[in-house]
């Protein structure tokens, strides 16, 4: 590989910043691993020990440097990074999805997948355009979940749905049918959600059930990450 | 005022970026306002236009300058953004209050106001040590909540606890007594969270009800602003 540079999107191997991220890369994708920087002043760290045998184990390369872990994170305060190569994914059938429709931002990107996993979710769709997975601020905000997670991109909603058409769908926006509270939701079900600033464009209202999580007027809107935590938890635990 | 320099924790006074916080900023708290900048670049934007309607109806000085708006917000993408005076504020009795405890992200700090108006709590306590309540990236990511509703700063939560102790308690943590599946709340009552990395120390089992969200073990924890916005709709759906 060549040398070690910020990351743009058009790599074709990405960064784990952080201690937790880059023991979950080694844990569930080591067979991606190129390298593991490590950075002097983590040594007392006891992640950076366990970081150290899970690279030993799986033969992969160690390399320790302070300037390098802080010139390519941006922060001082980042011990270790992954470097990893992109990989391709697919979701299963008959099981739960969460589906996101052209999000934009990175952080609410990466916090999803940390969501979704966290609710039991394991299959995330995403309708391009949308922001990039492999970007290394994705992949901090989701504390490594992209390595467990199974995620898929599809350019329209209709492809995604003509590949899997025993889902029952649920599209949250604001203009809604049915309000969270009251809706009930079935097994295998998708549930949707659109672009932070946006929302979902009005053709969603007769995709499936349209859902509306009750909220004051007091705010233009919910953030969408928040937005999708709720709908998440909620539908999870009314799911006949 | 000083020339406009990029904001440090100790200004009396702190600048909201962007066109729907600056017009929270106005709409709410006009008293508190120094002065408006606004960018050549968004003079489309219909935003801007209300902005200025406002600005002038309360005499509020307008600066047009696109080299400050850049600068002094980092973002080529911001149109405007207001200068206000930091303000004292004072949460209310027998009312429902959202308690966090040593929040250090002022992104997640901001999207909890946002998301507690959202859910109809009016009230945010805060115990220190804690993000800035004035950063300008707190004020954003509660896109202008902060004008909006009431807040409180306190030292330590025994403090708090003295002030309202009509209030029924409900700590949030890993390892608590009761699932927020079969919680219950009464009125009035405090959702009571913890730190990002070190949740709620374990002396909060025994303030009031401690609750725990179900969820996998394949995440370390759910992000704090998410748990706040799981915890907060469930305790209002489930109120007594």
């Amino acid at each position: 590989m060549p040398s070690i540079r910020k990351y743009t999107k058009d790599f074709g191997y990405s960064y784990s910043f952080g201690v937790f991220p880059t023991l979950e890369l080694l844990t569930h994708r080591p067979e991606h691993v190129i390298k593991v920087v490590i950075s002097p002043k983590g040594y007392k760290n006891h992640g950076i020990e366990e970081i150290q045998l899970l690279a030993r184990k799986n033969h992969i390369e160690i390399e320790k440097s302070e300037g390098i872990v802080e010139k390519i994170s941006g922060s001082e305060n980042t011990y270790c990074f992954g470097i990893f190569k992109k990989f391709e994914n697919h979701i299963e059938k008959n099981t739960q999805h969460v589906i996101l429709v052209s999000p934009s931002d990175m952080g609410n990107l990466g916090t999803i997948m940390r969501t979704s996993l966290g609710f039991g979710y394991k299959d995330v769709v995403i309708i391009k355009p949308a922001a990039d997975i492999f970007d290394p601020r994705t992949v901090r905000a989701s504390m490594g979940s992209l390595f467990t997670i199974r995620f898929q991109y599809f350019s329209t909603f209709k492809d995604y749905q003509q590949q899997f058409p025993e889902q029952h769908l649920y599209s949250f926006m604001k203009d809604a049918k049915v309000s969270l509270e009251e809706a009930s939701f079935e097994k295998p079900f998708s549930l949707i959600f659109g672009n932070e600033s946006s929302g979902l464009s009005g053709e969603f209202r007769s995709v499936g059930t349209s859902i509306a999580i009750p909220q004051t007027k007091l705010v233009d809107s919910l953030n969408l990450s928040i937005a999708v935590g709720v709908g998440l938890f909620e539908a999870q635990r009314k799911a006949l």
